[in-house]
Protein backbone atom coordinates (compact mmCIF):
# COMPACT_ATOMS: atom_id res chain seq x y z
CA UNK A 1 0.00 0.00 0.00
CA UNK A 2 1.19 3.58 -0.57
CA UNK A 3 -0.33 6.52 1.37
CA UNK A 4 -2.42 9.50 1.12
CA UNK A 5 -2.27 12.26 3.18
CA UNK A 6 -4.07 15.89 3.96
CA UNK A 7 -2.70 19.32 4.46
CA UNK A 8 -5.21 21.52 5.10
CA UNK A 9 -3.84 25.11 4.08
CA UNK A 10 -0.64 26.15 2.40
CA UNK A 11 0.25 27.64 5.50
CA UNK A 12 0.69 24.16 7.14
CA UNK A 13 2.94 22.86 3.92
CA UNK A 14 6.26 23.30 5.33
CA UNK A 15 5.14 20.04 8.30
CA UNK A 16 5.25 17.85 5.21
CA UNK A 17 7.76 16.30 3.14
CA UNK A 18 7.23 16.77 -0.59
CA UNK A 19 9.72 15.19 -2.02
CA UNK A 20 9.34 11.86 -3.78
CA UNK A 21 5.42 12.62 -3.77
CA UNK A 22 2.26 13.08 -6.23
CA UNK A 23 0.68 16.25 -4.58
CA UNK A 24 -2.80 17.01 -5.55
CA UNK A 25 -3.91 20.78 -5.59
CA UNK A 26 -7.59 21.66 -4.69
CA UNK A 27 -9.30 24.67 -4.95
CA UNK A 28 -13.13 23.49 -5.53
CA UNK A 29 -14.76 26.76 -5.63
CA UNK A 30 -13.30 27.79 -8.41
CA UNK A 31 -9.69 27.82 -9.55
CA UNK A 32 -9.12 23.92 -9.98
CA UNK A 33 -12.82 23.22 -11.17
CA UNK A 34 -12.06 26.61 -13.57
CA UNK A 35 -8.83 25.02 -14.58
CA UNK A 36 -9.73 21.08 -15.05
CA UNK A 37 -13.07 22.87 -17.15
CA UNK A 38 -10.73 25.19 -19.63
CA UNK A 39 -8.91 21.95 -20.35
CA UNK A 40 -11.03 19.57 -21.52
CA UNK A 41 -12.56 22.49 -23.47
CA UNK A 42 -9.98 23.16 -25.65
CA UNK A 43 -7.80 25.14 -23.72
CA UNK A 44 -3.80 24.09 -24.55
CA UNK A 45 -2.01 25.24 -21.07
CA UNK A 46 -2.63 27.24 -18.61
CA UNK A 47 -0.03 29.41 -16.29
CA UNK A 48 -0.49 30.27 -12.94
CA UNK A 49 0.22 33.53 -11.82
CA UNK A 50 1.39 34.71 -8.41
CA UNK A 51 -0.63 38.07 -8.64
CA UNK A 52 -2.74 39.85 -10.80
CA UNK A 53 0.51 42.00 -12.73
CA UNK A 54 2.20 39.33 -13.90
CA UNK A 55 -1.13 37.77 -15.25
CA UNK A 56 -2.09 41.01 -16.94
CA UNK A 57 1.30 41.02 -18.78
CA UNK A 58 0.80 37.72 -19.81
CA UNK A 59 -1.72 39.53 -22.19
CA UNK A 60 1.36 40.76 -24.87
CA UNK A 61 2.35 37.09 -25.28
CA UNK A 62 -1.20 35.92 -26.67
CA UNK A 63 -2.64 34.41 -23.33
CA UNK A 64 -6.40 34.79 -22.41
CA UNK A 65 -6.14 36.49 -19.43
CA UNK A 66 -8.36 35.25 -16.40
CA UNK A 67 -7.86 37.40 -13.00
CA UNK A 68 -9.96 36.96 -9.80
CA UNK A 69 -9.96 38.49 -6.01
CA UNK A 70 -11.83 37.83 -3.95
CA UNK A 71 -14.47 35.96 -5.86
CA UNK A 72 -15.17 38.76 -8.58
CA UNK A 73 -12.99 38.93 -11.62
CA UNK A 74 -10.51 41.57 -11.79
CA UNK A 75 -10.38 44.75 -13.82
CA UNK A 76 -9.15 44.40 -16.99
CA UNK A 77 -9.59 40.95 -17.49
CA UNK A 78 -11.26 38.86 -20.04
CA UNK A 79 -12.33 36.21 -17.99
CA UNK A 80 -12.57 35.48 -14.31
CA UNK A 81 -12.90 32.68 -12.79
CA UNK A 82 -15.86 30.95 -13.53
CA UNK A 83 -16.07 27.44 -15.21
CA UNK A 84 -18.74 27.83 -17.35
CA UNK A 85 -16.99 30.39 -19.39
CA UNK A 86 -15.03 27.46 -21.18
CA UNK A 87 -18.00 24.84 -21.95
CA UNK A 88 -18.79 26.28 -25.32
CA UNK A 89 -15.22 25.81 -26.64
CA UNK A 90 -14.96 28.90 -28.20
CA UNK A 91 -11.33 29.23 -26.79
CA UNK A 92 -10.68 26.01 -29.00
CA UNK A 93 -6.42 26.32 -28.83
CA UNK A 94 -5.63 29.17 -26.38
CA UNK A 95 -2.94 29.39 -23.64
CA UNK A 96 -4.93 31.20 -20.53
CA UNK A 97 -2.67 32.78 -18.15
CA UNK A 98 -4.50 32.43 -14.70
CA UNK A 99 -4.54 33.71 -11.17
CA UNK A 100 -6.31 33.64 -8.17
CA UNK A 101 -7.03 34.06 -4.54
CA UNK A 102 -5.87 30.77 -2.61
CA UNK A 103 -5.30 28.21 -5.40
CA UNK A 104 -1.98 29.68 -7.26
CA UNK A 105 0.04 29.82 -3.96
CA UNK A 106 -0.70 26.32 -3.02
CA UNK A 107 0.84 25.01 -6.51
CA UNK A 108 3.80 27.42 -5.96
CA UNK A 109 3.99 26.00 -2.37
CA UNK A 110 3.94 22.66 -4.03
CA UNK A 111 7.25 23.19 -5.59
CA UNK A 112 9.59 20.66 -4.81
CA UNK A 113 7.40 17.57 -5.07
CA UNK A 114 7.92 14.79 -7.32
CA UNK A 115 4.52 15.87 -9.62
CA UNK A 116 1.98 18.17 -9.09
CA UNK A 117 -1.85 17.36 -10.51
CA UNK A 118 -5.30 19.75 -10.28
CA UNK A 119 -7.61 17.74 -8.67
CA UNK A 120 -11.40 18.72 -8.74
CA UNK A 121 -14.53 16.66 -8.81
CA UNK A 122 -15.74 17.01 -12.24
CA UNK A 123 -12.04 15.10 -12.92
CA UNK A 124 -11.90 12.66 -9.80
CA UNK A 125 -12.09 9.31 -11.64
CA UNK A 126 -9.66 10.37 -13.79
CA UNK A 127 -7.20 11.49 -11.63
CA UNK A 128 -7.51 8.23 -9.45
CA UNK A 129 -6.86 6.34 -12.52
CA UNK A 130 -4.18 8.13 -13.00
CA UNK A 131 -2.78 7.79 -9.30
CA UNK A 132 -2.81 4.05 -9.60
CA UNK A 133 -0.93 3.72 -12.86
CA UNK A 134 1.68 5.43 -10.35
CA UNK A 135 3.25 4.29 -7.33
CA UNK A 136 3.65 7.25 -4.97
CA UNK A 137 2.46 8.39 -2.02
CA UNK A 138 -0.02 11.65 -2.64
CA UNK A 139 -0.09 15.06 -0.59
CA UNK A 140 -3.65 16.23 -0.78
CA UNK A 141 -3.04 20.09 -0.68
CA UNK A 142 -6.14 21.96 0.02
CA UNK A 143 -5.91 25.72 -0.86
CA UNK A 144 -8.04 26.93 1.95
CA UNK A 145 -9.04 30.07 2.46
CA UNK A 146 -7.13 32.93 3.43
CA UNK A 147 -4.96 30.18 5.32
CA UNK A 148 -7.42 28.32 6.98
CA UNK A 149 -9.52 25.10 6.64
CA UNK A 150 -12.18 25.39 4.00
CA UNK A 151 -15.50 22.93 3.79
CA UNK A 152 -15.28 21.98 -0.04
CA UNK A 153 -11.39 21.33 -0.63
CA UNK A 154 -11.44 19.46 2.86
CA UNK A 155 -14.29 17.31 0.85
CA UNK A 156 -12.77 16.81 -2.25
CA UNK A 157 -10.19 15.37 -0.02
CA UNK A 158 -11.99 12.91 1.37
CA UNK A 159 -13.34 12.02 -1.50
CA UNK A 160 -10.03 11.48 -3.05
CA UNK A 161 -8.83 9.22 0.28
CA UNK A 162 -11.78 7.33 0.18
CA UNK A 163 -11.61 6.54 -3.82
CA UNK A 164 -7.69 5.81 -3.28
CA UNK A 165 -8.73 3.21 -0.37
CA UNK A 166 -7.73 -0.27 -2.63
CA UNK A 167 -4.48 1.36 -2.95
CA UNK A 168 -3.61 3.60 -0.49
CA UNK A 169 -3.58 4.23 2.83
CA UNK A 170 -4.64 7.04 5.04
CA UNK A 171 -1.85 8.23 6.72
CA UNK A 172 -2.37 11.00 8.68
CA UNK A 173 -5.36 12.47 11.29
CA UNK A 174 -6.64 14.75 8.54
CA UNK A 175 -7.31 12.06 5.63
CA UNK A 176 -8.66 9.95 8.49
CA UNK A 177 -11.34 12.09 9.41
CA UNK A 178 -11.90 13.51 5.77
CA UNK A 179 -12.59 10.49 4.64
CA UNK A 180 -15.61 9.66 7.65
CA UNK A 181 -16.82 13.18 6.84
CA UNK A 182 -17.66 12.07 3.11
CA UNK A 183 -18.75 9.01 3.81
CA UNK A 184 -21.43 10.70 6.05
CA UNK A 185 -22.07 13.86 3.81
CA UNK A 186 -21.09 13.16 -0.14
CA UNK A 187 -24.29 11.72 -0.71
CA UNK A 188 -25.42 15.34 -0.28
CA UNK A 189 -22.82 17.92 -1.04
CA UNK A 190 -24.54 20.76 -1.91
CA UNK A 191 -27.11 20.55 1.08
CA UNK A 192 -23.77 20.41 3.50
CA UNK A 193 -21.82 22.67 1.91
CA UNK A 194 -24.78 25.54 1.52
CA UNK A 195 -23.95 26.49 5.79
CA UNK A 196 -19.85 26.51 4.21
CA UNK A 197 -18.34 30.07 4.72
CA UNK A 198 -17.13 30.10 0.85
CA UNK A 199 -20.24 28.86 -0.35
CA UNK A 200 -22.29 31.47 1.42
CA UNK A 201 -19.99 33.88 -0.14
CA UNK A 202 -20.47 32.35 -3.57
CA UNK A 203 -23.82 32.39 -3.08
CA UNK A 204 -23.69 36.51 -2.90
CA UNK A 205 -21.89 36.57 -5.92
CA UNK A 206 -24.58 34.82 -7.30
CA UNK A 207 -23.00 32.00 -9.03
CA UNK A 208 -25.53 29.25 -8.27
CA UNK A 209 -24.45 27.26 -11.57
CA UNK A 210 -20.76 27.82 -11.04
CA UNK A 211 -20.91 25.42 -7.62
CA UNK A 212 -23.22 22.58 -9.25
CA UNK A 213 -20.72 22.42 -11.37
CA UNK A 214 -17.98 22.46 -9.10
CA UNK A 215 -19.44 19.75 -7.41
CA UNK A 216 -20.31 17.45 -10.72
CA UNK A 217 -18.51 13.88 -10.33
CA UNK A 218 -16.78 13.00 -13.78
CA UNK A 219 -17.49 14.94 -16.35
CA UNK A 220 -13.73 14.70 -18.00
CA UNK A 221 -11.65 12.04 -18.53
CA UNK A 222 -8.75 14.25 -17.87
CA UNK A 223 -6.20 14.67 -15.95
CA UNK A 224 -4.55 18.37 -14.99
CA UNK A 225 -0.50 17.97 -14.37
CA UNK A 226 2.00 20.93 -13.52
CA UNK A 227 5.38 21.40 -14.86
CA UNK A 228 7.63 24.19 -14.82
CA UNK A 229 4.59 26.54 -13.65
CA UNK A 230 2.25 25.57 -16.77
CA UNK A 231 -0.23 23.41 -16.35
CA UNK A 232 -1.86 20.73 -19.24
CA UNK A 233 -4.43 18.26 -19.58
CA UNK A 234 -3.59 14.65 -20.30
CA UNK A 235 -6.56 13.14 -21.50
CA UNK A 236 -6.84 9.42 -20.55
CA UNK B 1 -27.04 33.67 18.89
CA UNK B 2 -23.10 33.67 19.79
CA UNK B 3 -20.50 32.06 17.39
CA UNK B 4 -18.14 29.47 18.01
CA UNK B 5 -14.96 28.61 15.35
CA UNK B 6 -12.04 26.18 15.91
CA UNK B 7 -8.09 27.20 14.96
CA UNK B 8 -6.94 23.43 13.87
CA UNK B 9 -3.43 24.32 15.03
CA UNK B 10 -1.46 26.62 16.80
CA UNK B 11 0.78 27.06 13.83
CA UNK B 12 -2.98 28.68 12.38
CA UNK B 13 -3.71 30.74 15.42
CA UNK B 14 -2.24 33.86 13.66
CA UNK B 15 -5.76 33.75 11.08
CA UNK B 16 -8.41 34.12 14.29
CA UNK B 17 -9.51 37.44 16.18
CA UNK B 18 -8.87 36.37 19.59
CA UNK B 19 -9.69 39.79 21.59
CA UNK B 20 -13.29 39.64 23.11
CA UNK B 21 -12.94 35.62 22.78
CA UNK B 22 -13.45 33.20 25.32
CA UNK B 23 -10.85 30.27 23.91
CA UNK B 24 -11.15 26.60 24.75
CA UNK B 25 -7.58 25.05 24.62
CA UNK B 26 -7.52 21.31 23.88
CA UNK B 27 -5.22 18.83 24.19
CA UNK B 28 -6.67 15.39 24.44
CA UNK B 29 -3.77 13.11 24.70
CA UNK B 30 -2.83 14.31 27.02
CA UNK B 31 -2.25 17.65 28.26
CA UNK B 32 -5.62 18.77 28.59
CA UNK B 33 -6.91 15.87 30.39
CA UNK B 34 -4.36 15.37 32.44
CA UNK B 35 -4.64 19.07 33.75
CA UNK B 36 -8.12 18.66 34.50
CA UNK B 37 -7.89 15.48 36.31
CA UNK B 38 -5.14 16.98 38.66
CA UNK B 39 -7.12 19.96 39.63
CA UNK B 40 -10.29 17.97 40.04
CA UNK B 41 -8.05 15.87 42.21
CA UNK B 42 -6.63 18.17 44.79
CA UNK B 43 -3.92 19.75 42.81
CA UNK B 44 -4.58 23.94 43.52
CA UNK B 45 -2.80 25.26 40.84
CA UNK B 46 -0.98 24.88 37.84
CA UNK B 47 1.91 27.09 36.24
CA UNK B 48 2.44 25.75 32.61
CA UNK B 49 5.47 26.30 31.30
CA UNK B 50 7.19 26.86 27.87
CA UNK B 51 10.53 24.05 28.27
CA UNK B 52 11.57 21.88 30.70
CA UNK B 53 14.40 23.72 32.23
CA UNK B 54 11.51 26.41 33.25
CA UNK B 55 9.73 23.82 34.72
CA UNK B 56 12.36 22.29 36.58
CA UNK B 57 12.97 25.38 38.21
CA UNK B 58 9.86 25.60 39.54
CA UNK B 59 10.89 22.33 42.03
CA UNK B 60 12.74 24.93 43.65
CA UNK B 61 9.74 27.43 44.68
CA UNK B 62 7.56 23.99 46.22
CA UNK B 63 6.32 22.67 43.23
CA UNK B 64 5.82 19.58 41.93
CA UNK B 65 7.09 19.32 38.46
CA UNK B 66 5.74 17.23 35.53
CA UNK B 67 7.10 17.34 32.23
CA UNK B 68 6.74 15.18 28.97
CA UNK B 69 8.35 14.91 25.75
CA UNK B 70 6.96 13.41 22.91
CA UNK B 71 4.50 11.13 25.10
CA UNK B 72 7.39 10.14 27.47
CA UNK B 73 7.75 11.19 30.95
CA UNK B 74 11.00 13.95 31.05
CA UNK B 75 14.04 12.51 33.01
CA UNK B 76 14.74 14.22 36.37
CA UNK B 77 10.35 14.79 36.58
CA UNK B 78 8.69 13.67 39.17
CA UNK B 79 5.37 13.23 37.15
CA UNK B 80 4.98 12.71 33.36
CA UNK B 81 1.64 13.63 31.70
CA UNK B 82 -0.52 10.39 32.77
CA UNK B 83 -3.72 12.03 34.03
CA UNK B 84 -4.40 8.54 36.19
CA UNK B 85 -1.50 9.78 38.52
CA UNK B 86 -3.72 12.32 40.29
CA UNK B 87 -6.62 10.79 40.84
CA UNK B 88 -5.67 8.70 44.33
CA UNK B 89 -5.55 12.32 45.48
CA UNK B 90 -2.04 12.27 47.16
CA UNK B 91 -1.48 15.31 45.55
CA UNK B 92 -3.90 17.65 47.68
CA UNK B 93 -3.16 21.03 47.98
CA UNK B 94 0.19 20.75 46.03
CA UNK B 95 1.23 23.42 43.53
CA UNK B 96 2.09 21.56 40.24
CA UNK B 97 4.68 22.94 37.13
CA UNK B 98 3.85 21.43 34.02
CA UNK B 99 5.27 21.60 30.41
CA UNK B 100 3.89 19.57 27.17
CA UNK B 101 4.79 19.14 23.81
CA UNK B 102 1.90 20.91 22.10
CA UNK B 103 -0.72 22.14 25.00
CA UNK B 104 1.63 24.45 26.69
CA UNK B 105 2.37 26.07 23.28
CA UNK B 106 -1.61 26.73 22.56
CA UNK B 107 -2.35 28.04 25.96
CA UNK B 108 0.87 31.03 25.15
CA UNK B 109 -0.45 31.35 22.06
CA UNK B 110 -4.30 31.90 23.21
CA UNK B 111 -2.87 35.00 25.25
CA UNK B 112 -4.79 38.04 23.96
CA UNK B 113 -7.96 36.05 24.61
CA UNK B 114 -11.08 37.69 27.23
CA UNK B 115 -10.64 34.52 29.00
CA UNK B 116 -9.09 31.07 28.33
CA UNK B 117 -10.71 27.56 29.40
CA UNK B 118 -8.83 24.06 28.98
CA UNK B 119 -10.64 21.39 27.36
CA UNK B 120 -11.15 17.68 27.65
CA UNK B 121 -14.06 15.08 27.40
CA UNK B 122 -13.93 14.54 31.31
CA UNK B 123 -15.19 18.05 31.95
CA UNK B 124 -17.10 19.09 28.81
CA UNK B 125 -20.75 19.49 29.85
CA UNK B 126 -18.80 21.49 32.72
CA UNK B 127 -17.35 23.55 30.33
CA UNK B 128 -20.27 23.72 28.58
CA UNK B 129 -22.49 24.96 31.22
CA UNK B 130 -19.53 27.97 32.16
CA UNK B 131 -19.65 29.11 28.62
CA UNK B 132 -23.09 29.09 28.37
CA UNK B 133 -23.18 31.55 31.71
CA UNK B 134 -20.94 34.01 29.83
CA UNK B 135 -22.43 36.09 26.95
CA UNK B 136 -19.01 35.14 24.38
CA UNK B 137 -18.04 34.23 21.00
CA UNK B 138 -16.00 30.85 21.56
CA UNK B 139 -12.86 29.82 19.51
CA UNK B 140 -11.50 26.36 20.30
CA UNK B 141 -7.92 26.11 19.78
CA UNK B 142 -6.86 22.46 19.27
CA UNK B 143 -2.90 21.84 19.76
CA UNK B 144 -2.27 19.59 17.35
CA UNK B 145 0.62 17.53 17.05
CA UNK B 146 3.79 19.69 15.43
CA UNK B 147 1.67 22.19 14.46
CA UNK B 148 -0.70 19.28 12.56
CA UNK B 149 -4.25 18.43 12.56
CA UNK B 150 -4.65 15.44 15.08
CA UNK B 151 -7.92 13.91 15.39
CA UNK B 152 -8.69 13.74 19.29
CA UNK B 153 -8.41 17.13 19.69
CA UNK B 154 -10.82 17.95 16.62
CA UNK B 155 -13.30 15.41 17.59
CA UNK B 156 -13.25 16.91 20.78
CA UNK B 157 -13.65 20.42 19.27
CA UNK B 158 -16.76 19.08 17.11
CA UNK B 159 -18.17 17.80 20.50
CA UNK B 160 -18.00 21.17 22.14
CA UNK B 161 -19.62 22.80 19.23
CA UNK B 162 -22.44 20.12 19.22
CA UNK B 163 -22.56 20.34 22.64
CA UNK B 164 -23.49 24.15 22.32
CA UNK B 165 -25.68 24.29 19.27
CA UNK B 166 -28.01 25.87 21.35
CA UNK B 167 -26.56 29.15 22.00
CA UNK B 168 -23.70 29.19 19.98
CA UNK B 169 -23.68 29.06 15.93
CA UNK B 170 -20.99 27.48 13.87
CA UNK B 171 -18.84 30.42 12.47
CA UNK B 172 -16.44 28.32 10.49
CA UNK B 173 -15.85 25.47 8.23
CA UNK B 174 -13.89 23.86 10.58
CA UNK B 175 -16.68 23.86 13.14
CA UNK B 176 -19.72 22.82 11.09
CA UNK B 177 -17.35 19.89 9.49
CA UNK B 178 -15.98 18.37 13.04
CA UNK B 179 -19.71 18.79 14.45
CA UNK B 180 -20.25 16.74 11.27
CA UNK B 181 -17.85 14.17 12.43
CA UNK B 182 -18.61 14.10 15.74
CA UNK B 183 -22.24 12.78 15.04
CA UNK B 184 -21.10 9.96 12.84
CA UNK B 185 -17.85 8.96 15.03
CA UNK B 186 -18.68 10.22 18.59
CA UNK B 187 -20.80 6.91 19.57
CA UNK B 188 -17.05 5.43 18.96
CA UNK B 189 -14.45 7.83 20.28
CA UNK B 190 -12.31 4.94 20.78
CA UNK B 191 -12.15 2.79 17.95
CA UNK B 192 -12.53 5.61 15.39
CA UNK B 193 -9.46 7.07 17.43
CA UNK B 194 -7.96 3.84 17.52
CA UNK B 195 -6.58 4.69 13.79
CA UNK B 196 -5.34 7.61 14.28
CA UNK B 197 -1.70 8.54 14.30
CA UNK B 198 -0.94 9.91 18.18
CA UNK B 199 -3.18 7.15 19.32
CA UNK B 200 -0.99 4.55 17.62
CA UNK B 201 2.05 6.66 19.30
CA UNK B 202 0.12 6.13 22.30
CA UNK B 203 -0.34 2.45 22.27
CA UNK B 204 3.54 2.30 21.73
CA UNK B 205 3.70 3.69 24.87
CA UNK B 206 1.06 1.13 27.06
CA UNK B 207 -1.06 3.67 27.89
CA UNK B 208 -4.23 2.47 26.99
CA UNK B 209 -5.84 3.02 30.32
CA UNK B 210 -4.50 6.81 30.15
CA UNK B 211 -6.94 7.01 26.25
CA UNK B 212 -9.62 5.26 28.32
CA UNK B 213 -9.54 8.32 30.85
CA UNK B 214 -9.33 10.86 28.21
CA UNK B 215 -12.17 10.02 26.05
CA UNK B 216 -14.60 9.59 29.22
CA UNK B 217 -17.09 12.22 29.72
CA UNK B 218 -18.06 14.13 32.28
CA UNK B 219 -16.07 13.02 35.24
CA UNK B 220 -15.92 16.43 36.76
CA UNK B 221 -17.89 19.41 37.45
CA UNK B 222 -14.90 21.42 37.34
CA UNK B 223 -13.87 23.96 34.80
CA UNK B 224 -10.27 24.76 33.80
CA UNK B 225 -9.04 28.21 33.89
CA UNK B 226 -6.17 30.11 32.96
CA UNK B 227 -5.07 33.48 34.11
CA UNK B 228 -1.60 35.49 34.01
CA UNK B 229 -0.20 31.94 32.98
CA UNK B 230 -1.90 30.19 35.93
CA UNK B 231 -4.46 27.70 35.80
CA UNK B 232 -6.99 26.52 38.37
CA UNK B 233 -10.20 25.13 38.90
CA UNK B 234 -13.25 26.37 39.22
CA UNK B 235 -16.10 23.99 40.65
CA UNK B 236 -19.48 24.08 39.29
Amino acid sequence: MQQVEICFSPELIHLHELQGKLVVVVDIFRATSTMVAALANGISEIKTCADLEECRAMASSGYLIAGERNGIKAEGFQLGNSPLAYLSGEHQSQKLAMTTTNGTLAISKSAGADEILIGSFPNLQATVSYIQSRDKDVLIHCAGWKGKFNLEDSLYAGALVKALERTHEAEDDGAIAMKSLYEKEGHNLKGFLSQASHAKRLQNHNIDSDIDFCLTLDLFSLVGKVENGILTGIKL
